[in-house]
Order: structure tokens, then C-alpha cells, then sequence
């Protein structure tokens, strides 16, 4: 597959989940890898992002983009955890969740931001996957988009 | 099992998902199969279930029959997808989302619809599952019921 | 591991999930078992954990607390299904779900109780998982947290 590759030739930068508050260090895996399946944290978008909610804060578009760049920080989890992107063979579930201004409903055109991104790097076999796209009262400190997954890994 | 001859006996019908708004093309699997796992897509109601917060628009009861229709959509896809609904040989994960006015809080009675759905129709052994029934701030569009599960499969 | 004798060493009891409402008998499973795998239902703390959102009427403090608990009432049910709480040899996937107030969103402070009490118990090798920990708009009968996991499991 070649994903990294594919990440250059798209002008794509993977960039870690973005800073910690002050003082606060994550205690749980941002990936959990057991036999063949690796379990991902919920990842949020990482990078310049703005925080907010979807509908208020941040424009449909800007969540979209927003649920894009959360994929390229879980891509940097995987990545570190697995050292090469090619080893995942198959996306499987994600659980897409939307920090929503009240009335804000349209959470999978949201969500969309991420499925294209997997869907463009692995294809429709490996990157196919099962999906919700919900909307959320809080998000941890504000982030407008946070998705989990669980993929299938070459052992 | 014999699925299908019991939802005959049962007077229930099968119907898809429901219609996406205009323009939407769903672009993630309502099933994802990998091994003996087969991994659903968050699921709602369709057919002619009204749309809204359970609470407000809907009543317990009407949001009871929604977790039950989206159980038979849910059965839809699973059925397109494996042809069979008698290669659902366990039932294991189930996270039940409701689509809440403020302040409404039995969604376990919501959920109720559609795991005792399940359990009549799979009977104890195969329809037993974990189970997560909680409130959302929002769910797609304005579905009263949005559920989510992952089920074990005959390879 | 000899989880019972830490636990007792650290001075904590097991406790039932709490009681239910009047006449509610859950029709789910707490815990379901599969191959090595047991998917765990959503447990609330039980106990006396005061009822209400978490920036409202539970302060953080109280909501760490309430997560702790959590835990507790989670290894009850493990140890009611599995026998002995030795035979988790590696915990995969959490899902912590906060019932929030209104701009309450330092949910991964209040998940935390939940991670430190299994990291504590089962260490960083077996205890280990991914985690989202997200606001929720209503948890069943107002219960504070929320949380679903999966666990590998001897057979």
C-alpha cells in the first residue's frame, strides 16, 4: 500500500494528537495493539485546529477539516506504535463523535473529513470500515471532534 | 435458528436503513466482516419513525418502537451483507444511543426495544449482549435512536 | 497478579452495581464472554455515589471518586462471571462517559479514577488500554460515569 508515500504525494504531514494541557500526562495507550487487532484511543485533530463546537465555533467545513486532521494524529499514533503504516490491513470500526452546538445534526458530514482521508490512503478493501458519527454534549478541553477505531494489524 | 421463519412468525418485516437526505451517499460499510467479527455501522430506525428527541417529540414509548425498527434495520444490512441472518451466531456489543431532550434519562427503557428484539428472535444464548444505553446531545439529522454493535459470525 | 489480594491490600471492596430502579430487571449481560475476549457492558459506580453531572452537583473531585467506584463495581461483575479476577490478562478498549453539565469538559480528569485504579491493580503490562473519555447529555437514572470496556481474557 505504501501509505507513506501516498501521505507525501498528497502533501499530507502526520503531526502528533497536539499538547497536553499544563501538567496533564496521558495515562492510558494511544494505541493498544493485542494479537491482530489494535485498538486506538480517541484521538482529537491535533495541530492549529481551533476548539469550540461545531455549529458555533467552528463552521460544518471547519469540522470536516477538523475530523481530517484527526485521522493524520491517529495515522501518527499507529505509526509510532506500529512503525509502518502498511501494517494495518483493514479498518474496521470508528466511533466518530462531534463536540455539537445544540441543534447541530449533521455529524456524519462531519466524520466524512476522516472517512475520505482512509478511504483515499488505503482503498476501498483495507480502508472500508464500520462507522458512527454522533454528536457529543463535551469533548475533552474543547476539541471539536474526537474519533476511536479498531483495526485489523499484520502480526 | 431459523431466523427468518420467526420474524415471519413474529408479523415483522424487514426494511432498510431509511432514506439518506438528498445528495448523501454513504461512503462507510453498514457491516464490516473481518474473521468470525462482523462490525455495525450505527444503525437508526428508518422506515416512517418519527424523527426528534425522545422526551420532547417522542415519547418512552415511541422511542421503545423506534430501538425495536432499528433492530429490524440493523437485521437489513446484516442480512445483505451475509446472506444468511443464521450466520449471526452471538451477539456481543451493543452501545444504544439515544437522542435526548434535556433531563430524559431512562434510555435503558429506550434500548429495551431493540435488545428485546434481539433476545426473542436469537433467544438467550446466541442474543445475549454487553450493552451501553446512553443519552446523546444529538444524533444524525434528528434520529431518535442511533445503535451501534459488533456480533460474532459463522466463517 | 493475585488482583484480590492487592485490592484487599489496598483496602477496597467489590460492590455491586448498584440497584435498580424499582421493577427494572436488565435483560443484557454484564459481562459476555467469547473466545478470549469479554466485551463489558456500561457500569455506573453503585455504592452511595451521589446521582447528577459531573460540574453541577459533583465537583471533578467527586467525579474521579465516582469513576473509581466505577471500576469497582466493573471487577464485581468480572468476578462474578470469570471466577477469578487473574483471568483478565489485558485490558484493550475503554469507552469513559461523563454525564457533563454544561461546560463541563475536563472529562479525562474524571476518567482518570477508572485508568489509575486498573493500572494500579494490574500494572502497566496487563493494565494498559485505549481510551476516549467524552461528556455525554444523559447517563441512565442520572448516574454521574459511565464506562464500557473489553478485556482479554484466559480461556
Amino acid at each position: 500500500m505504501h501509505i507513506e508515500a501516498k501521505l507525501e504525494a498528497m502533501g499530507l504531514q502526520l503531526h502528533t494528537p497536539g499538547p497536553n494541557p499544563a501538567g496533564v500526562q496521558p495515562r492510558f495507550s494511544r494505541v493498544r495493539v493485542r494479537g491482530n487487532r489494535a485498538y486506538i484511543s480517541g484521538h482529537g485533530p491535533g495541530g492549529d485546529t481551533p476548539r469550540g463546537k461545531v455549529g458555533a465555533e467552528l463552521t460544518l467545513e471547519q469540522g470536516y477539516e477538523a475530523a481530517r486532521q484527526t485521522g493524520l494524529s491517529m495515522l501518527s499514533s499507529l505509526k509510532a506504535e506500529l512503525g509502518d503504516l502498511d501494517r494495518v490491513t483493514g479498518w474496521l470500526r470508528v466511533l466518530g463523535m462531534v463536540n455539537v452546538a445544540p441543534g447541530f445534526n449533521a455529524t456524519p458530514d462531519v466524520i466524512n473529513g476522516f472517512t475520505d482521508l482512509i478511504l483515499e490512503l488505503y482503498g476501498e478493501d483495507a480502508g472500508a470500515h464500520s462507522r458512527s458519527a454522533v454528536g457529543m454534549a463535551e469533548l475533552p478541553f474543547g476539541i471539536p471532534v474526537e474519533i476511536e477505531a479498531e483495526v485489523e494489524v499484520a502480526t
